[in-house]
């Protein structure tokens, strides 16, 4: 496993030093974590040289763009690439392997977006997780898909191969000005989808294609790429090896260094019927959850706990008998309960339009919010 | 200058779409701006790749440091480095070349606090802001130092350097556990120093060498560097190029996503004598320069302006005749403040402590707060 001995010879001393200062518990565990990362421009390829800095076990790139000049002004290419007329992908593994051979990286040169390569894509995310520390070397899925493109297209990919095979993942962008962006978490029926509340653009029915004007093309600085990136895989970070708290969205706004946070409910009239069904399925655990903890914990005091449930993390706060309120959606639940679902039940009927509808609004109003103070 | 065709050979397409996009107005003066990097490890390693793909005029680096294999945990360097013994000064200045081989690096691999080559350094500053670009090509000051040091003693040296040169300077840093950082903007006179407002190790008479534990390294991830230096650098091209604002003090803790911002005045009774001199240079300035905007502004108004000002950017709010404490301190006129200063005046007796030593009280408990946070 990684090394933590202090010296100058060791490339896992500085990291290992989290560990031992108790901020992370089990940072050598990073080495059996398997991450695919959609899109390596100008935020995935800083989000994979970090994660490969950090020691991650195994990395999946997809990318179907070769390097260009035109790349140069944001992280990790060369102009060498570009003249070797080299793939992303090829270029990444190429400077990767470089930074740290112990990273095992898996190329996909292919765009996600046609109906076979979407198949091919889920295939990889379904079975190529394990990793070389595994212990299990049986076939298993990604512990976390980041997706750093460009565009909606590949994004509703995304959203869609990770609601099918219920797969946690970060949703990235910045703005066509380059002084803007944001980070998503997304949890399938947990949190919301990628359409439950879609981007201006897409939220007002706007074609993408109609705002691309012939003479410019979008502007990017890799000041704005290397702060999303650095949110991105931080957070990544925290959600796998389980420290902190995994931000739900947070926005950047670079002229005023305008950070806007803010939880995103799941909307319960989502246009994706998978993830209404997703949403069932969580709640419906989220209740069985709560009523085992609930059995499992000692007679009841002003605040429970639950400690010998077997859902660590389960914290209790029932005064009224609404302990569903008050049930907290973290990560480490969710990664519980995705090992749950192995036959979904089925999708429930809709209820009303909640106030996780309201949030979506809210929502869209911080984004106008953002994007105005970047005016 | 700068070509703005957009094709994918051409590095700048993506920047120069700033300027045609009107976010900046002058994006390719960026080339006639020189910048000085002192460290160039962790944090200053990252801003100095931003710098160079963003294609600024010239780069003045400093470290003393080799590259060792317990460097490779943050983002630039690579084994190869480490195993052909290069300084930090030569990799950077290597891989620098490889990305954009239109900027100029001067290395200088010295340790900036002994008394000899803290002389050096304030001779370098002072006299090789000069670019390849610049029309008149007489020795100058650079526009800029950026400070990503890891100890007190080199921060002291640059902030005294910066007040004995009328310079402006970033000050950055991250914490030894890895999960929380800062970037502070320091204008002699018109901000605090580093010593009006120090961290609180310094502020508490705690000797930085007692705290380190001998068997524990300090911790790093690539992911709090890149973030601490990513808002580092986008704030350097703000102060640069006059787009946005330019952050005060920005904090960040990275297991909530927490970045306080807070305005740090300078402190009256600040401890550097240099510093009180600066103060009161400022204030005269500052009350010349408003009299003089006054006296070519047009009949008052309710809302006075002065566009015949030779101090463009200056805005009046003069209801009670105490504009002054209206005046609002911008880089730029910081900038002009500056080119006035010629023969600064000699410096007036200290007033009495004023509300400016509670803010540094404020910043104290902030700091506090930020660390708390991480705990």
């Amino acid at each position: 496993m990684m090394d933590d001995k202090v010296n100058s010879e060791n490339p896992y001393s500085r990291l290992m030093a989290i560990k031992k200062m108790g901020i992370v518990k089990n940072y050598d565990e990073i080495r059996q974590k398997s991450v695919a990362v959609v899109g390596i421009g100008g935020i995935g390829s800083v989000v994979v040289d970090h994660l490969t800095r950090c020691g991650i076990g195994k990395l999946i790139i997809f990318d179907y763009d070769k390097v260009e000049l035109a790349n140069m002004n944001r992280s990790f290419y060369t102009p060498k690439h570009a003249r070797e007329n080299l793939s992303k992908t090829d270029a990444a593994k190429q400077s990767l392997n470089e930074i740290n051979p112990d990273v095992e990286i898996i190329p996909n040169n292919f765009d996600i977006t046609t109906l076979e390569n979407y198949e091919r894509m889920s295939n990889i995310l379904q079975t190529q997780g394990t990793t070389q520390q595994d212990v299990n070397q049986t076939p298993r899925k990604v512990d976390l898909v980041i997706s750093c493109v460009d565009n909606h297209a590949a994004r509703h990919a995304v959203n869609q191969v990770c609601l099918e095979l219920c797969l946690c993942w970060f949703e990235s962008g910045v703005s066509e000005t380059a002084i803007s962006g944001h980070v998503q978490f997304m949890q399938p029926g947990a949190t919301a989808c990628f359409e439950c509340a879609p981007p201006l653009l897409v939220a007002e029915g706007i074609d993408e294609k109609s705002i691309k004007r012939t003479d410019v093309c979008s502007a990017s600085l890799p000041t704005t790429m290397g702060i999303v990136a650095g949110i991105l895989s931080q957070n990544a970070l925290k959600y796998l090896l389980g420290f902190g708290e995994v931000i739900s969205y947070i926005g950047y706004n670079a002229l005023k260094d305008f950070f806007p946070a803010i939880p995103i409910q799941p909307n319960l009239t989502c246009s994706n019927k998978l993830c209404v069904q997703r949403q069932a399925e969580w709640a419906a655990t989220k209740e069985k959850m709560v009523s085992e903890a609930k059995a499992a914990a000692p007679a009841p005091e002003k605040k429970e706990s639950a400690p010998s449930s077997q859902f660590a993390g389960i914290e209790i706060i029932d005064e009224s008998g609404e302990a569903d309120q008050h049930f907290e959606v973290t990560p480490f639940l969710y990664r519980q309960y995705q090992e749950m679902t192995i036959e979904p039940p089925a999708a429930k009927d809709k209820e009303e339009p909640s106030e996780s509808a309201q949030t979506v609004q809210d929502f869209q109003a911080l984004l106008r919010q953002v994007q105005k103070k970047g005016e």
